[in-house]
């Protein structure tokens, strides 16, 4: 799919509504940053009140343009847009960046104007960036509509709901010297193109090859999972989601009117998408500009090469607690490096050189080298000095440094595998380092974000490895009898039963306890047959009941008829006093479960990300420690696998204190079964299986909820 | 106490012991460096094969020196280094720093070398810096043995275990332009001057305010945590400590040979201690120049003053995420910065000014003096585009900017409140955020970094405010008939029975549920007699059984004579099988606990930190969650509140799940009073309380365990 934004994010000319000759307009810093810039498309000023501007004609409207343009920058108040869209589309322009502010996160009236806009762009064919954007630039075109002085076109696209942002992001940049931008897009209030597009768009680009998102809140998350989801097999895709915490949330929805939803679950479910996801603000310049330079690792084992010690410690502490592992050094690899050190350095990862280099510098490289030809290693990590010994020590050492340096960048160009830097003179930015980072060797001067960066580059190699042979289940068709089933629910104005949960489940494969409704005494004496002496578990059934055992309607541990008639009794008389209205249909009946461990799957509707299953560890691990995963449905095999093993508390399900592991494997087709199912019956808006019992063979289903959407939704 | 490291680091006269007119070499380099620094005071070389160096006559040996020197560099090789102190100290020398390596971390030779070196300076009465250091500095003494380049006088003391980690500081201080440093030490291998000497020293050190420690691994910890909790009632110590995962550790014992010890236990003593610890090592340096400017917080409440969403967003949840908050502003700060702000600014803390500052700048200035004023505001936290606009909008602006950053500036000398800004603008390094930092108040290019500054000013606010009223347990007297309860187990060479460990705990005031020890079916009856027909557990009492469980020595729920007799004999066949030759001393009986929650209480002597005490929750929270909290002993009331305070499963404990909270103030009682008891007995190696349960009243000790130290130690 060609994404339409091509037509207008990187056009041959362009219309300035609102041109203007006030150098502290946007009218006039749009216009002469695109001559400054040398922008070699045609640029056609709109402005009835004068007839050139910067000494180029100007045009009283839009209808005067004597030829077409691909993009129009409106810089007029809100009220002209719909307008302006419309004679915008009669003279086949693509698309338009709207500037002014005051839609829809200005009260009624500015929803009623941006409604008007939506309209205009529908009927014009004009699409909408924006309203209320900062703006756009693509510096490989020359356009910049931001006149964002001392940004250099390079690799990284950017979209950021906040303009703040991009500045900041920008000069961060230009300290660096190196990094820079394709394309930019403030998507502001997203009316018509919103993040999904643009992804698809900095999918698309050729000159982008890093797409970075800054993100307050999605409005259609799903469509932005199912575009990062193909994107990200093809580039990097960096997003960092604000609202972590209740006061960021507060904060971003005064900011944008966003809906911020839960974060812990859009960052799995990004995650899930293949999506880079960057927690720090001062992490995402340096993981774009990484993932740009270099894609992805083969996999998570880092070779640390350091002339010092304090520093590869560092290393070693955040590579583990960023899920990195220091690689284990073959014994060839370790041969080798012998051979050319100092009978003091380390050759246990971290590698210390122990001055080896210090008056042979090129042997950095060498080891460097020998390192990345070693099957076990999938990133060389350079830590310490270099960039900074003819500094430092000797003058005459520059030579040296320089070549090594460009032997360095000589391995880069060879070797498929990440070269990452750290050091300590970083911040001066000696000219070594300027050569490493031209070979697209990225140079850090934080420990922090140079891992952090390889921790990204290892989860995408991750990715991409699984994602080439994902395995997703087959969708299942939909049952009748179970279409039934809800369309008597939504009749009755009620959500299932649990019988009937239980009933779906088992329809869809899932394995489920016997079960039996009681409504009269004569059908225990059926229960009694069924079961015999097991210990059984006794519930009631009743549409007005939600919370069974507040109301006293459950009881456990029953056997033989007597105990059963005695507990049915005492279940109907608890739920009639209770809820005196309550319509009972009958009690369920079903043996006791066998101990094992607890753990709870819901799936739920959400507003932004659609059907989305949750899972974790039953009681407190889910309601003190909040200790679950979230994935969006569909979901594949591995995606189950690593939901359970995402969990915090999974070494209770692997077998911790003596006990056995349970059946992973079990607990994975449930959650599939369960996926599935879901997508069969939309009529689903909450599905809770709480508690699911684990065994080491297999698993109990205890209580299953399903909440029903009413018919006419 | 005065520190009397004075004497020579702040030497007035220094003997360079192997001076050499060779550039390369340090005895050259660092008579250079104190040359051209302007060093005032006396240079005496010492080199027997020249006359002068650099212009300074040398001298053959130290007994030539014509005066004595405060400090000896000793730059030559190990060996000579034991006779050197000899001569130094027949000087009257007070210090040496020493260069060479070769000593303890080089194999047996060198131990026995350094254990000479140790000897010599005992007997000299030089103290000795390293050795193997990187040597040390003071800056405002213009002395610079290191001759590192571009470092300027400041107020960050810094004593660091590895010479990288303060090449990287001084180079990151370079990069930002106003941060200067005070002393720098390399302690070295630590023979004699320690960690802990050297933190007396800083906090004595006038022009030191603030002490930073890199640290791979403490000699002394307790030593360090006694000066420490001293010495940050007066200024702030900043601690970075390496090796908080296993991969760290090694690579910080292959480094430095240094017992890395637990890191959650070493932090948590450390904040026990007053330390503000660091920990990712690009925050070392930002911390260290916040406290060094601000010292405190008076509490932890932010009031954020933002000129656009995005970062004030970000602000907004890394604060929460750092447990601090945004102030709730008062109503009459609101009615002020209504009267001067845009209808559309954003009043609700983070306060979005929201363009009304655009035309004039000195509003951001009035904005933080009324946010300063605020009694519900701790700190104000001025976020976004200052330092920029006349690079951003127009340079017309610049005059204003820099009212405003005088204005700024003149605020922070008037408020005790702490001013922390975060610019955009911050990595190009504009005029009026240099005005500012001249003025006190930090500038960041990070938002993380800058609210990591607040955190730890925060906290030492808290810390300062808590350690005024500090409220210790008083010291109990030794008990001798619990004094002969050592001697016995010790003569036996066993552990305290469980018995004993709780005999020992109720003489010192701990709640212990009646128990009996029955060693005889006639002694049955008279534990019937005592406990009557309750539920009660039995459990073997053996020297040579350690694991009661596993051996099947432990029975509960037992009731009446018959089931007594039976489990007894149960437990001794079990027991039996379980170790024919095992020596059974009884089996002790007790009333079975009521359920509560499990709480695990534990001591040990640690080799680095002495006693120190560990409080969780039972079973996973401890075993798989590692949830725990650590306290040296002895700890204040308080420091048992925050130690509870501090478990992430706090809430079960507080009355999660419909469950009443426990009774915290028993549970503080409970740990200050085992704290004192193992205070008084210091036979006991290791006490286990585990499981503890907590009640809505009180407390049970279920098993209670006591490992006693060998007689001979």
């Amino acid at each position: 799919m060609i994404s339409p934004l091509h037509k207008f994010l990187a056009p041959d000319a362009i219309a300035i509504i609102g041109a203007s000759a006030d150098p502290t307009k946007r009218g006039y810093q749009a216009m002469n940053g695109l001559i400054n810039d040398g922008y070699s498309g045609a640029i056609y000023p709109v402005n009835p009140k004068t007839d050139t501007i910067l000494g180029i004609k100007t045009y009283p409207d839009v209808a005067s343009i004597p030829d077409t343009a691909d993009l129009a920058l409106i810089c007029t108040p809100a009220g002209s847009v719909p307008d302006l869209l419309d004679a915008c589309g009669a003279k086949g322009v693509k698309g338009a960046v709207i500037l002014a502010s005051g839609f829809g996160e200005a009260g009624a009236a500015g929803k009623q104007l941006e409604a008007e806009v939506l309209a205009a762009s529908e009927r014009s064919g004009v699409r909408v960036v924006g309203p209320n954007t900062s703006g756009m630039f693509n510096l490989h075109k020359k356009v910049n509509l931001l006149a964002l002085g001392n940004v250099i076109p390079g690799d990284i696209g950017i979209i950021s709901q906040s303009g703040n942002m991009l500045l900041a992001l920008a000069l961060e940049a230009e300290n660096n010297g190196h990094i820079g931008f394709s394309t930019y897009v403030g998507p502001g209030n997203q009316t018509d193109v919103g993040f999904a597009d643009y992804l698809r768009y900095l999918g698309e680009e050729q000159n982008t090859r890093v797409a970075t998102f800054y993100v307050e809140g999605f409005k259609d998350g799903r469509k932005f999972l199912d575009v990062a989801s193909e994107t990200a097999r093809a580039k990097p895709v960096v997003v960092y989601k604000s609202g972590s915490t209740r006061a960021g949330q507060k904060a971003a929805s005064s900011h944008t009117g966003s809906l911020a939803g839960s974060y812990r679950m859009t960052v799995d479910l990004l995650r899930q998408a293949g999506v880079s996801v960057v927690e720090k603000s001062d992490e995402i310049l340096p993981v774009a500009e990484g993932l740009g330079l270099l894609q992805k690792a083969s996999g998570k084992r880092v070779a640390i090469l350091a002339d010092g010690g304090g520093q590869a410690t560092i290393a070693s502490d955040r590579l583990s607690e960023a899920g990195l592992r220091l690689a284990k050094i073959s014994d060839e690899t370790r041969t080798a490096l012998r051979a050319i050190l100092f009978p003091q350095a380390s050759l246990v990862n971290p590698i210390d050189v122990a001055g080896s280099s210090d008056a042979n510098l090129p042997l950095l490289a060498e080891c460097m080298e020998i390192l990345a030809r070693d099957p076990q290693v999938d990133m060389v990590f350079l830590v310490g000095m270099f960039g900074g010994y003819a500094l430092r020590f000797a003058s005459e050492l520059a030579d040296d440094e320089g070549k090594t340096a460009e032997l360095i960048a000589g391995l880069a160009r060879r070797t498929p595998k990440p070269l990452i830097v750290y050091s300590l003179y970083a911040p001066v930015k000696p000219s070594p380092l300027a050569i490493l980072r031209r070979a697209g060797i990225p140079v850090y001067d934080s420990i922090e974000h140079a891992v952090q960066v390889m921790a990204a580059l290892g989860e995408r190699g991750h990715y991409l490895e699984q994602s080439a042979a994902t395995d997703y289940p087959a969708p299942v068709q939909t049952v009748p009898a179970m279409q039934e089933l809800f369309r008597t629910a939504q009749r009755q104005r009620r959500d299932l039963f649990e019988f009937e949960a239980k009933q779906l489940l088992k329809t869809y494969g899932v394995a489920i306890p016997p079960q039996r409704v009681v409504r009269s005494d004569t059908e225990i004496e059926d229960a009694v047959g069924e079961f015999g002496e097991q210990p059984l578990v006794m519930k009631v059934v009743s549409k007005d009941i939600l919370h069974k055992s507040d109301a006293g309607g459950v009881r456990l541990n029953l056997s033989g008829a007597q105990a059963l008639e005695n507990a049915r009794k005492e279940i109907l008389e608890n739920c009639k006093r209770y809820k005196a209205d309550a319509e009972i249909e009958g009690v369920l009946v079903s043996p006791m479960a066998r101990k094992g461990i607890e753990v709870i799957i819901g799936v739920s509707q959400d507003p932004i990300f659609g059907p989305v299953m949750m899972f974790g560890l039953g009681g407190i691990f889910v309601e003190i420690l909040k200790d679950v995963a979230f994935r969006a449905i569909p979901f594949s095999r591995q995606d189950a696998r690593s939901m359970i093993d995402q969990i915090k508390a999974r070494k209770i399900l692997e077998g911790a204190r003596g006990e056995a592991a349970v059946d992973k494997e079990a607990l994975i087709d449930l959650l599939l079964k369960v996926s599935t199912l879901v997508q069969a019956h939309p009529e689903i808006s909450e599905l809770d299986l709480n508690p699911v019992i684990a065994y080491a063979d297999g698993y109990a289903v205890v209580d299953a909820r399903v909440i029903v959407k009413p018919a006419d939704i």
